[in-house]
């Protein structure tokens, strides 16, 4: 059985729908929409613009071609024939337990149907339904293109399969399925996020201190602990080689203590709601929040590959999650083909990012090697040394690298790369690599490099498979006849000519 | 007046208090140390030793040398000349009352005394002072070596000079010092805190997940979104256009909902004590605290590496901090002095950090060119090419690199670079550099490198100015009998010999 969701369906494309959307729409699955909202179109766009930027900033793994997205005028047009149906309505019941029953009669019998709930019992939500089993809660993160989270929750009707099935289906499109136990209002997430919001409220409202330094409190201390362990393992370390039992015994009678606002429900009167929007602006007013939204995408990109690196090069949280997700995404790149044209191979068209920059935004020198090395990744791609071939124990080891600084990449810039093939044996790839401005075709640097084909085990030289060397045959017939490229076998410091 | 701490005393070396000594230390800063535990020196010694370990992935910047740490057999004689004197003895008021007003009794005058406490009010700290006006909360989180947060508290007689000058003096050691309005029992962050764990305590007891569950769902979602903004932030980008207050009107509401245990608090029976150790045994018993630790760390300096690239280079949040740390380490950075000796100069020492290795653990290749980048900034830093230099509107630029790979480098392997200056005139300096294991000496890698000096607004060559040139004169001469390396002149693929 596979589990990949071959078509879906988003019932509501605000931004939470609109996240969904843009999941979908860039792991490669067809989407149709229905939502009666006369900005639909607008909101949606705009979400899967904020996607497509961020990925390109998230992983340089191959995307599949974008699914194919369609704004639908009824809700059982959507529907039809969709494995899985995200429903993502205003926070009421009546409407969507009345949303969810039209897509229950109006999809095909095995589609899995989510609800986007953050706070509703399934139960509750699946009452009229025909086929209950299949309504489960997937409650996801803003923004949900970049934050993988989606608690899944099961009401009284849900079959366990459901939410198993539901979880499976979540990792190919990058995201973690977590299943809760049992179902209560508000699930695991919003409860947690309520107790810091009441308390908060508290001590905005008590003047204890403004908004500004409560976000600083939080994002200079324990907000960086919760972005790669969660609370208990947090304090299991703190509790030393003693571990959580010491914690508790240390920390517990602490909840005793006069120190929160337990008892009661902070009053939202006019005057607060003044005194906390007037704080948020003086905090946050001076940048618009799509200013906003791409400083926190480009953050969470950061954490995420931060965490990529995390456990010795394994992967920690997010980031271990990152990293599967473009295995997966390199074992089903569509195999490249090699398209024999007497040019230089265009192989990478990427844009200059805020993490390759210095501080004045010029691109930093060793970012050169790394669209260079790209390059070549690509140039192997072509010729069938992939992931799959790497892991099998062969591959091709880079020996030496002859760069040209001509011009600067900037911030932003959008920048291409070409690869020449030169010459080549059964061991050696010999080519000559250029980076240009994607506007006006300058080129900023070149490369000049030898691969040697090896095995990896033994970390010795050896021939290359007739099937890869046909293929770089291939290209080094098409690039015969190209001139030898200006500044090809030089060494540093000669002089031109 | 300068900001800078000269001396600090810290009185208790736990967690806590070995984090606040690692800072300081770490900052150039001697430390003397008063606790009478008899295993204090161990486990302080431990924290350093982390703490030394992190700031190596953290940071490339220059440390200062370490400062120098004393254990005391009194808390007068680690008090003694103390600029800075902080408290991290157990949280009981008697007994750090008791601490703080013998350190008062024995502090010089102008000392700033700050308590560690992460709960009580400093009025009832500072009631039997002499000079209370000068002792407030310096409440830090672990690991307080990397975590940069303090929040300052001050009491009825503390004066707000205190607080202000405490924000500056932390500042230079690279913390964020967060000055709270008013005092209250816990001041912001652990009522924060308190509220999650209170309301997480009920979800475990009630089965409605385990703690892993609980975790994933922090750091797969939230937890990510608070290590860059904070909560009123991220609400406000929820609220989009119409911002904070549109936020408040949809979700304020659902503080009346039944999503919180607001009326209890959770007894803390043994059966409960007992089914959170058990559940924390299976989600984290597989790794000890060490590697916990390790792991946490990397992940906190990546986090923070990846804020410093935020807000298009500019830096945000955590990471913004760290830049300006960074700046600070830079710009006291002792002049550096030329050693002429007649052999390459030995740059950098460093080792292969997790960000650095590709999913085999091997230094990926770009990194190579990185550590070749930093090994001829140090040589820039060597012959006067410091930051001020490059601000002033002049600078060395890369113009080409030749690059061999001869070895491998594994995560964790200590390498070191050195540099052999081969040519130059009044605009170029034209070098090689080696990649070497520490252990057995053996070449990784080489580059040779060709950098002209720029007038960097012009974006042209010039000439370098004579105090520059009298530097790159000395090292000339050292290297001037030296052989010509092996490997130089050559261009890719040339056969040896």
């Amino acid at each position: 059985m596979t589990t990949q969701i071959q078509k879906a369906a988003c019932i509501g494309g605000g931004v939470i729908g609109g996240g969904w959307i843009a999941r979908f729409l860039l792991a490669g699955i067809d989407v149709k929409v229905f939502d009666p909202h006369p900005e639909a179109q607008r909101i949606v766009g705009e979400v899967i613009a904020n996607a497509e930027r961020a990925y390109r900033l998230l992983t340089m793994a191959p995307l599949p071609p974008k699914g194919k997205l369609t704004f639908c005028q009824s809700l059982e047009e959507a529907v039809e024939g969709a494995d899985w149906i995200q429903e993502s309505v205003p926070e009421r019941l009546d409407l969507k337990r009345g949303v969810l029953t039209k897509i229950d009669a109006a999809a095909k019998p095995d589609a899995l149907i989510g609800s986007s709930t953050s706070g509703l019992k399934p139960t509750d939500l699946q009452r009229d339904m025909k086929h209950p089993e299949r309504l489960f809660v997937a409650h996801p993160y803003n923004p949900v293109y970049l934050l993988p989270l989606a608690e899944l929750v099961g009401g009284e009707k849900t079959s366990r399969a459901t939410l198993e099935t539901a979880r499976d289906r979540l990792k190919p499109i990058g995201m973690k399925g977590v299943i809760i136990n049992k179902e209560i209002e508000a699930f695991v997430g919003d409860r947690l996020l309520e107790a810091v919001w009441r308390e908060g409220l508290w001590l905005i409202k008590d003047d204890i201190c403004d908004t500004e330094t409560l976000d600083d409190v939080i994002r200079y201390s324990f907000g960086m602990r919760w972005a790669q362990m969660g609370m208990f393992e947090t304090y299991r370390i703190a509790g030393g080689e003693a571990g959580m039992r010491h914690f508790i015994a240390q920390f517990g009678p602490c909840l005793s203590w006069p120190w929160t606002k337990l008892t009661d429900v902070v009053d939202l009167t006019d005057e607060l709601i003044d005194k906390i929007a007037n704080q948020s602006d003086a905090q946050s007013g001076a940048r618009g929040i799509r200013e906003l939204e791409r400083i926190r995408d480009q953050n969470l990109c950061g954490i995420m590959q931060a965490l990529k690196a995390g456990d010795e090069g394994r992967g920690w949280g997010a980031g271990k999650l990152l990293a599967e997700f473009e295995e997966h995404l390199w074992k089903n790149a569509p195999k490249a083909k090699v398209e024999v044209k007497v040019e230089p191979l265009r192989l990478l068209d990427i844009k200059v990012s805020p993490a390759w920059v210095d501080y004045n935004g010029h691109m930093t020198e060793f970012r050169y090697l790394q669209v260079f090395g790209d390059t070549s990744d690509a140039l192997l791609r072509l010729i069938g040394v992939d992931m799959e071939y790497v892991e099998a124990g062969h591959s091709y080891y880079t020996v030496e690298t002859h760069i040209r600084h001509l011009g600067e990449s900037k911030l932003g810039q959008e920048i291409y790369s070409t690869l020449q093939l030169v010459s080549h044996d059964e061991k050696r790839l010999h080519y000559f690599s250029r980076i240009h401005d994607a506007k006006t075709g300058d080129i900023l640097a070149t490369a000049e490099q030898m691969m040697v084909h090896v095995d990896s085990k033994a970390a010795k030289a050896c021939p290359a498979p007739a099937h890869v060397l046909a293929k770089v045959k291939e290209i080094a017939d098409a690039h015969a006849s190209l001139p030898v490229p200006e500044g090809f076998g030089r060494h540093v410091g000669q002089k031109k000519g």
